[in-house]
């Protein structure tokens, strides 16, 4: 899913990602944790696509919604087996949005 | 490619996409304009993934450097091309990254 117009200034989580071998149970635990993340405070959505590499934005309303995820014990735990088992690298980014443009066929926002 | 371990202040540009079902094109002009970014002032990498939608994250040095690659007049051509033919809709979000973190198997960077 793509994230509509949002209206600067909020945050980005852009988090880049080269999985091992073994990736059982990760396809299930990302679901579980957009499920979790969609009810924390602060989450304005989540943007996910993978081939080579997968990158996943997910956009929240301010830098202590982004903490206080992080911190959330479910996702903590998840993390920790994401970096036993799935993850090969990962690179995560913490960003303001300043400036945002949109375009859809005939109707440009 | 994943792009690493990169010192923050710097920029990113997140574009995400939706294609219409005529591509014809689309995948030559991407590589075109992803070998023309990489000659830009201020350009320090980028990362591509697509399934249902495509994001493409593009990393910058400053807001000044976006600006002149989008005004660039070949980018700005392929751009109309892409807005005629090949996007459905998409959304670009300029963003400044304030914080990184990165992990790789064995080696915590």
């Amino acid at each position: 899913m793509m994230v509509n117009h949002l209206t600067p200034t909020y945050y980005a989580v852009i988090f880049s990602t080269i999985l091992t071998e073994d990736i059982s149970g990760y396809v299930e635990m990302s679901k579980k944790m957009e499920l979790l993340a969609k009810q924390q405070k602060g989450y304005l959505g989540l943007e996910s696509a993978r081939n080579e590499i997968g990158i996943t934005v997910s956009y929240w309303q301010t830098l202590e919604d982004i903490v206080a995820w992080k911190n959330n014990i479910e996702h903590t735990e998840a993390r920790g087996l994401g970096r036993e088992k799935w993850y090969k690298k990962y690179q995560l980014r913490i960003c303001k949005v300043e400036r945002e443009y949109g375009f859809e066929k005939n109707l440009e926002v």
